[in-house]
C-alpha cells in the first residue's frame, strides 16, 4: 500500500522539457514578469544569451505556443518584440508549482533530525 | 546604471546542468530526503526510472562527487545502496536556492496588476 503510494513520488513528470531547459526557463521567467513583453535586445541582456541562442530558444517557445514574436521597426531600425501567451503563462505556472513541490519535498524531509543510531552498513 | 544592474538578471547561472536534468533532480531530491540512503530498487520505484536510465544518471552524479554507491549483498542477493555526499547536499541546497529565486522572480512581478493603459503596439 505504502509502496504503491510512493511509486514515482520523485519522478516530477510536470517538469516539461520545453520549459525546464535552463535558458528557456530564464526567458519565460523574464517574460512572465513583464506582461507587456520585452524586446530581443532586452531579452539578450536580461538572460545573458547570444543572438543565436536567443533566436533558437525563442523559436522553440514560439513553436510550442508559449510566446508570440512581432517583428517591426522602431526609429527606422528593425525591432523584435516577444510576449508570453495565455497558454504560456498557464503552462509556466503549472511548471512553477512543480518547482515549489521539489523545494518542499527536499527541505521538509531533509530538515528531519538525523537518526540517533548510525545507518547499518550494507555488507 | 539600471541597465547594468539588470544584466543577466534572468540567466540563473546556478542551475548547474548536472543537477538540473529532470531525472537527476528527482534522484537528488529523493536522496536528500532520505539521509540513510536508498537502494537502487527504491530509487527505481520512487523516480520511475528504468534500470539503464537509473545506472546512467547515478554514474553522472557519482562522477561529480554528489553521491556514493556501495555494492554488496543482502539476503544473498546483490544489493546496491546509494547515498548523497556532504558535497552533494551542499550543491543541491545551492541549486534549490536558485529554484526559490525563480519562483520568487516569477510570482512577485507577475502578480503586479496589469497597467491601466494597453501596451503600445510595436509598428
Amino acid at each position: 500500500m505504502t509502496e504503491d503510494r510512493n511509486r514515482a513520488r520523485f519522478s516530477y513528470d510536470g517538469l516539461e522539457r520545453t520549459i525546464h531547459e535552463k535558458a528557456r526557463l530564464g526567458l519565460l521567467t523574464s517574460l512572465v514578469s513583464h506582461p507587456k513583453g520585452l524586446s530581443f535586445v532586452d531579452l539578450k541582456r536580461l538572460c545573458d544569451l547570444t543572438d543565436g541562442n536567443l533566436s533558437r530558444h525563442i523559436k522553440v517557445l514560439q513553436d510550442a505556443g508559449l510566446v508570440t514574436v512581432e517583428k517591426g521597426y522602431e526609429n527606422n531600425r528593425p525591432h523584435t518584440h516577444c510576449t508570453i501567451t495565455a497558454e504560456g503563462q498557464k503552462q509556466f505556472f503549472d511548471y512553477l508549482a512543480v518547482l515549489e513541490k521539489i523545494v518542499k519535498d527536499a527541505t521538509q524531509d531533509a530538515a528531519r533530525p538525523a537518526p540517533a543510531t548510525p545507518p547499518k552498513p550494507v555488507v
